[in-house]
């Protein structure tokens, strides 16, 4: 009987997470003063985050230690499942094998929570009472929230307007978590006031909002600021999500041919794919590696690979990435969680060495592909997360055809319980 | 290193339901043919239950085979993990051990997935095309949409007004599966028109949504009826919580003192007691069980033991039950899911016999347990599980008074995704 969730042990749970950094081919290139434009010295990012996560931004070690205390609530939904997906794969009449590992189990319902976690514990270790956030389709502040809520931290979360508005209820969740929201731009900071001038009725962006929360952590005593993708130790807390799934595959005697994963800031890419790169490194497998984005925000698949500013107000460092440019201003597409215009320095990086695949789909393709996923596995999942689901159904139809017994693992990184205004629109527009 | 979530593996899956009529310390009263008032017979339940159904609710077979098809799809997220309430212990400071059965990891959310693939399932088996069926706060009428999507079954939802304006996000998860669903009272029925042109503002009631659904069916060729609750063969359904809970309460090698579930109709706390009633008929054990219900609908704690119809329009049998009466309409309470006037006539038996305690808390209360849960345990619970949880701390700050060192299980019957608006007015009403 073949299963349909492989599911590890509490004790199973990896211990470390890995940091690819000392494993890449070149050296990542170094965060530049935005004013500057020299390398930063760690110093320079003490006002905003604490002294472990800039160790851990820019460390040489391999492997880095999980704290007990961030595995004791880590447990609380990890080690996550891996599905095989059964049902889709029937429906596909496909000779792949589909497998995902489902990050919708935590309880703010993504894999964001690997790192709010991790981040707020190191916060609060050296003695941090406030944080602020940015938020886009509601995953990163619900996570965060929550975990500032484990640490006794104060949490405030500039989310996104578009998002804001579309999605009422995450808003509620982090209310419940105890954090306070506020639409981006907002009237709390002189950033957000500038914009609301300038520009009253825009649908708002990550930049402008990552500009406000920093703003705001710079201004305010013990406030620090998180930011929930894109950076080297934000990667390195989602690898949980790779090295897990790799026993689980071992489990059942396979290892995966096409490893899939949406890709906004990069993080849940990074988590599940990681682990699979270091083996490409290594020379033992060379699994396909892709990343997928929205067409309406290509940064990997359009953008150019250069240094540009994190936020739209140029205070943040410069990183060398794919980018759109950080005054670019995305639709607002369903999927918030990947409106950003540029991508993680290691993800670039990886895609620019030609180790890592990147496609782009648009709105309603993913949504096909959503409804159909809904329909077989049962579970709703969140739109950034559908877009994996897209390209692992039609890398699923390819072997079809070729009659091809590949195995494809694809990262679930969240429900979409919070997500049923895209849905609805979705079958307006169908009809 | 005690362990948060004690998981089964697929294999361990119990293969049968428990039906608990045999062991009944004295028969059940039969239901009435609601004109005649004479003992229905089997026949004249067809035209509305597949005939396997029917038996099952008629049996004297301790125990009834799973289908293969059936554990097939309960493997997409059975066994269910039973979570050690670690966090919560720790901030109350309780010598008790608190374990929750957790079934908000199906993909509509909450235990009714349990019945409403057994249903299904054998409504496709014997050639049914269509379904009706009524819902309160919509756990009902998703995990019925999902169950018919998978054995190709149309659905027809009609859902309670006040809840379907309350949570407009529950009718867009229905319909991803493809059911279709209307506010009841609708126009679609005879009686629905009635009570629209006499009660043009009711906030509607289970009980007018089930006579909707029952006309619709018995006017309808190849379309059959299904109960969410109450009925002995949903109860049944819902047995396999129990019987795997306490699989994983053997693995920490203990047994609970105290049971607890909340009651609307009876199914989940009847999913989640009946294998501890059991012990207690076989004198084996002597758990206390625990019915939690809303003061606002209190039909164990205050209604009559007595014959009544299931319905408003007095279509459905009479059953031999704990009521409030057919034409009652509780408050347009946020745990919409509770807001019936009746009981499960094996959970009003075993009440009437003393072996299962009831309580009732106000909504107030309720929602103070379920926001302290949410930031202990990370789960947002539903509005109806959290009635269990209110009762679960009660009993853990008694122990903490005495000392006593008791384990206590609930049933967390399905997480609170779609009912942020209820959340909400909480917050409201505190400020």
């Amino acid at each position: 009987m073949e299963k349909t969730k492989i599911i590890l042990d509490e004790n199973e749970m990896p211990k470390k997470w890995y940091n690819v950094l000392p494993d890449l081919p070149t050296p990542l290139e170094p965060p530049l003063d935005p004013r500057t434009k020299e390398p930063l010295t760690p110093e320079a990012l003490e006002p905003i985050f604490p002294k472990e996560l800039i160790k851990q931004e820019m460390s040489d070690k391999r492997y880095i230690d999980i704290p007990e205390e961030v595995l004791e609530v880590y447990r609380l939904w990890r080690p996550s499942p891996l599905y095989r997906a059964h049902m889709l794969e029937k429906v596909l009449k496909t000779s792949a094998k589909i497998y995902y590992k489902y990050e919708g189990v935590s309880p703010s319902g993504s894999h964001k929570s690997n790192t709010s976690i991790a981040q707020a514990y190191y916060n609060m270790k050296e003695g941090t009472e406030r944080i602020t956030t940015e938020t886009g389709a509601g995953q990163w502040g619900s996570a965060l929230s929550l975990a500032c809520n484990y640490y006794d931290i104060e949490c405030k979360v500039y989310m996104v307007r578009s998002s804001f508005y579309q999605k009422p209820y995450r808003k509620s969740l982090m209310n419940i978590w105890g954090a306070t929201v506020v639409p981006s731009p907002s009237s709390d900071t002189e950033f957000g006031r500038r914009i609301l001038k300038e520009q009253p009725d825009t649908p708002g962006t990550l930049g402008i909002a990552i500009s406000e929360a920093v703003e705001d952590a710079v201004a305010h005593d013990n406030t620090k600021y998180a930011l929930g993708s894109v950076l080297n130790h934000v990667v390195l807390h989602q690898t949980i999500i790779g090295t897990e799934s790799k026993k689980q595959l071992e489990q059942e005697d396979t290892y995966p041919d096409i490893v899939i994963g949406c890709c906004g800031g990069g993080s849940n890419l990074g988590g599940i794919g990681l682990e699979y790169i270091k083996d490409k490194l290594e020379g033992t497998y060379d699994p396909r590696v892709i990343a997928v984005e929205p067409s309406s925000c290509p940064s990997l698949t359009k953008g150019e690979f250069r240094y540009d500013y994190g936020d739209t107000a140029e205070m943040t460092p410069m990183l060398k990435m794919y980018t759109l440019g950080h005054t670019h201003v995305p639709p607002a597409i369903h999927a918030g969680g990947l409106r950003y215009h540029g991508d993680s320095p290691i993800i670039s990086k990886l895609h620019a060495e030609g180790l890592m695949e990147a496609v782009s789909y648009d709105q309603k393709e993913v949504f096909e592909a959503a409804v159909q996923f809904a329909r077989t596995e049962g579970i709703i999942p969140a739109p950034e997360s559908s877009h994996a689901i897209r390209c692992a159904v039609d890398e699923a139809l390819k072997c079809k055809k070729t009659g091809e017994e590949k195995t494809i693992l694809f990262n679930l990184s969240g429900h979409g319980h919070f997500d049923m205004t895209a849905y609805d629109k979705y079958f307006e527009e169908m009809v």
